[in-house]
């Protein structure tokens, strides 16, 4: 309801001044002190709540799910830890741990999978990780998943082998550390939008991923756009805002 | 047609072998020497070649614009200057020219306008250059657009006021120097795909866009994702692709 | 005027539908396409809305300047250029011009002064710019300013000289580039907030005054907080805010 | 007493020499050999010496702490483990210790509480660490101090719902990591002024703080200052300096 | 047999269309899904894929040496850990692993060593690890290698009763840490192409091989070219292809 | 003639102490005070002396052009401009000037060209002039030198197409600004080595060519060293040294 | 006269108070408001007030000069303009002007010349405008001076034949730009303390100087310490400290 | 012997060609394959050949330890753990061990202590490890020296107490993290040599000591140099080159 039936339902009398209150200053969101959560994410930005485990205690974790969990609020957690898997399974037994993409989730209400599919690629096998985060993290959100893993530029056929499965995808998440050419390469091959997701893979002047970083924003080709260094979950997040346009 | 087909088409005589070569190995540019005009980009990416004058002489500008011209192929020169609007107006006389945006552009091939738009926002008027330059970009593709300038988180209530239009769009940009916050805060208001563009507009620790970037790429929303530093053009091309999705 | 006794207002009809939609949508700020001025900046944050010329051409500036002046708001421009000043005279004939601030002021509604001071303190001679900048600034906004100019730690007792005069401001303003050492002299010896402005004076690994902005956050006296190389502007705004307290 | 008045006593005779010596070479400080304790420095720059413990052997923090108690001087450690603490407590047995903060404390001379408030403002659930380390300095300080967390611009609703908590203080310190943007829009905000403190949360090209550092310094918001990434003590003693005036 | 003989033969009959499929497309790699083993890297590259241990389980490393072994391809294994070398003895008993270089390697097909030898120098003793990683990986290709240890330039007298065997090599191998001035020495010494390696040995604002990297590339000799820190593995293979030459 | 020779007839008396002692310090330069020429560089490092244009006046550079003609020296100035190619004409009148290299060179002695060939290769157009740089060097120093322009990974079929001529190079030069992909995807298709040349071609977060060092050193591709951005030159001595081997 | 002796006299009747309190608070500066010249910082540190040229205008150079002059203090203007020399030139005749280090000097009180030299040592012709720098700071200060130019490790044999020279210097000083090796190689032959200023000179990845900044400091040589970038001046200052022992 | 005489004696019959040959080529080192330690060291450069601990192995530091021992070269080891100093003491066991400073050292060839005395001094207690590495290098080489411990800038009364003995000093060592302004009061008051040691102590933008070292390259005093960070070690063989000049 807009500002203005709001006002006149109150000048008629349909809508209390209490009832008009609440909703021109209903909050949207559940505070605990330590942790407010928003509970109108999803219908503002397409994305709903997710719990970041970085940086949060294995208590702060299962608090949070536990309260999700009451609202039954579809649960994930990235970058989490075994220890935070084995609090959260004291809330939501049925809660499910991906070791390798550091993820745990748990869906209340399954959503219907999307037809057209995101793809996944990676550079090589060491960035399957941050790959399978996003993989995660897209499947929780609904999206049709395919990936590629290991085509990298020192072997070009490979990916060439595998061009049509990414061309037909609807937007291409492409995972790359070292150099990051990866993700021009594709952007020079594909009609679709690329999230680049730069990996700190690799040593020396790889600064903990700068390089692919750098790489991937100077990307000759026009159509990448980049996340943050092993960001598998915002790529994720955004390919799944896109693939459901 | 797949090799499949072309063989088969051997094989029966329906194509001779030399027909046959030509398509398995149709090159898709015309090399110039100094420049390899890539005539299948289009097709394959989604975006046609398009000049950067960053970076080359007037005349390699003429000369490349007046091979694209001779092929009737849409012309859009970015990062260009007026002495190469002089040289290009030699050789397509009612090219067009955006000081602001410092573009040139002519389109042989006019294309019909998207229904849905992309909407390109910037903090403050200092940002208006880069999104200029994505504004010609995206409409020169065939893209409606809309744009809402100088409503940076100084004053955030300005950028309420204009929300409803934001969110309507079917992918945002936001274009922003100094903190970068908008992107952001947009990000956080509207679930619709965010392309951000950090700005090099600024003055000491901004390290030349580098504090927007940085900003940008750490998103606390999560469907934000970046572009290079005043890379407007960029921002269009990939806001194209998923506004023709 | 709340919420709350807007709706009650409403219910009463002591306020119509439509005085009331205007009042919870009162949007604060004028939009002229290109900049969007935000008129409310001053009640809501302590600071009026102030032009930073550094990006803006000369027209731009004019024309903002002609759109603050109609309203008979106070002006101040910074990082402006001669060129601007000869374009605001145009407007406002009695703008007043510092070439060393590199301002542009007039004050349609004169301040009482206040009766503490800031205290402005610079390390170097080259330094005074920035700090005039400060100067301006400050006092555009109704403080008392006081200034001591060329007391760094290479001769430490011509600090030691000015001391007194230093620890009666209510807040310091340290401006100093090179290794900024003078905002941890200052803040170990004054009991009073201390603003430090690195200065991008130097040269070799200065690095444009990134040497004194690291020295200034290291500050081993715990009463510094700093702002932004070469932000004398924005050093100003929260000395005034300090200030008026 | 000031020099003349010395000299004019010692004149006069009513100072000997010695103790006119004494007088003007007073020494103002402790010197054990390791450590120089700055016995002056709460009368000189508002805040007294305070014990970073960071970087410090467990037996040095418990000397200094047995020193200061000897002396009947409040106590606070920064930085601390619980390895200090037991240590600590040998010499002052009721101290406390709060993990989060990282703090150890006691008062021998409680300080009555200020009117005025604090308000610390945190982003996200993981910059409450740094946030509380600013509650306990401030607090130490004689400081009221009220909490708002985890209001980031994610979802900006959280925070404009404790906007008057947050305006009606006399000073307000912003604590937030990934890109900061909280502090701008803090400060777009509040007519007080905001000390800005970068934390290291997030990730990738984070790089330790440095995203929200520079995001901070570049505030398009013009009442904000900062300090050292993860320096909530440092926040707290600027804010007090400050609320004290 | 290029593009015109295949189709050739397929007009003819001698070739079938399938056979022809095969040959247009064969893939020179063995896809595995989590690793995608390039078995045309050697012919293509002149360098067989090796496998890097960095990022990779135990798991992920016997899988792949298995499935090379099973092909018997030679296996070279770099930056291993000792846990990574009793599982590949559990499918190549015979393996062969050195500690210091962090590799394990096995050849099932012995090469001819090269007449020409790669000389592998280094400033100091804790450089060697890398060196040897170098001395490693050529020996594996087939190189003759020689190694001169510990001749910095901090006693340029012992570098200079090497210089003949040094000068005497066909391609040179630098390894340096802390300034890495000995790239520079030795390219002005030998008419040989040099090869340099930045070392991540040193402290303070070494910051990792970064002083060594940037010496490096700045050198003022004209032969030198440079790859990654601590990167033995990279210029070993680079120095492999033009011992071959 | 080592040191055991010349003692053994210094004894015999073949050589007088004079001449010996001539010998033993021969000193291979000629100082002019604010020029030391080296004229045993050739000999030593296989490239001669050549004149680095770049921070040095007009004055000096036909000094010593004509110090190096009097002896009848090969003569490469680089970094040059239009004044030193006038100056230097001064003196030697048939010197060939290369605006695009910006370099200036004349042969005295001219040298057999080489059979085998290096290939130089750009990503862009905007990438020419270094590689010019490269060709007019290595063609200096007596090798046969082949160019393949704009053949970026953008349009990676352009490569293709030249990807032969690429392969039977003896030794590749790659020279590529923005993200750097080129050398990469080269290294991964030739078994020849790959000298790569990061230009600072670009912008915004290209960083003046660091994108694309750092992206050249964290190649996968195994056989491709760097040297320093816009080192065209640096490049070409390096593949001299190895075309000559 | 020390506290206690001024004391004793003023009880004494000796002093006055008034004389007593000016000897106490002696101030050894003269403030002009926006210069504060330093009248005790030769007797205090060795080295009298010199002129920074950079970031001063001409006016506030000239009137500086003539303050000094007045007094009959020497003068040395560092980092001037051939402007500056004009107006410097007004008001004090005889002023002598060295273009290439940029310095304008004068002696009212010519000293007697050290015996033992500081020699000064670069690697190139390019990096002499800041050797000169060192050279004339270090006469001025009444240094006998020996330079040696153009001696760096591309030709290692250069620096030999003046080894003795070098050796015999009391203090040396190392000018070097690109990888900066040079100032590790003298540190490794000469017992006498070595004083490393790297230069801008070199471009790529250069940065500035950074490349040779960061090579000095991780010298592998022992005696070796750094001042900024381009700071000969600097360099000479602390020579002429150790010169003078 | 020069050049001139060997010869001399050579021709005379007074040498015989092989001890000629050998004073010719006097080596200076002994090489042990993987250490290769340089015997003239001390008698070329002032400071004898010291032994590094960081990054070696304990057995390479007893192996190099017993050799040294072996020829009655005094020994001092640097970064060094206590399991090293297990292993010392096998082969010297009267070596003595400073765990604070990290060392280990014993001397067979006691020196007499110079009388001039090298000052040591400190900002913080966290900075004293770093000073006892200077301290123990500066007397295992013979000098005398003071320290004076935690005088940093937050209390700079507490320098001022102890400037005279900081003055008497031939050579002044200043240790000081954070924002290392302490290195700039001390040139600015005292008429000797300052070697500054910026320490990583410190958090947040310290940046690993990047901001002291950056602080002290820009130091405003005029004499001072600056060595690594955390280069108590560097420092003193500097100061002590100069002690005993």
């Amino acid at each position: 309801m807009d500002i203005s039936t709001i006002l006149q339902q109150v000048h008629t009398g349909e809508l209390t001044v209490s009832d008009a209150k609440a909703m021109l200053s209903d909050r949207g969101f559940n505070d605990f002190g330590f942790v407010n959560i928003d509970t109108s994410r999803e219908e503002r930005t397409g994305i709903p709540e997710i719990i970041y485990g970085g940086g949060k205690t294995v208590d702060q974790v299962r608090e949070i799910v536990k309260r999700l969990a009451d609202n039954r609020r579809d649960i994930l957690v990235t970058r989490c830890t075994s220890e935070m898997y084995t609090a959260v399974k004291e809330v939501v037994p049925d809660a499910i741990y991906h070791p390798l993409a550091r993820t745990i989730h748990y869906r209340f209400n399954p959503k219907e999978e999307t037809r057209s599919y995101i793809c996944v690629v990676t550079a090589g096998t060491s960035d399957i990780p941050i790959a399978e985060e996003a993989v995660v993290t897209a499947t929780f959100l609904g999206n049709k998943v395919v990936s590629v893993y290991d085509v990298g530029v020192a072997g070009i056929h490979r990916l060439f082998d595998k061009i049509e499965l990414i061309r037909n995808a609807r937007v291409i998440i492409v995972v790359a550390g070292m150099e990051g050419a990866l993700a021009s390469v594709v952007g020079g091959l594909a009609a679709k939008p690329v999230i680049a997701v730069p990996t700190s893979i690799g040593y020396g002047a790889n600064f903990g991923g700068l390089s692919a970083l750098l790489s991937m924003l100077n990307s000759c080709a026009s159509g990448v756009s980049v996340v943050n260094i092993d960001n598998g979950f915002g790529a994720a997040c955004q390919a799944s805002l896109i693939n459901k346009l």
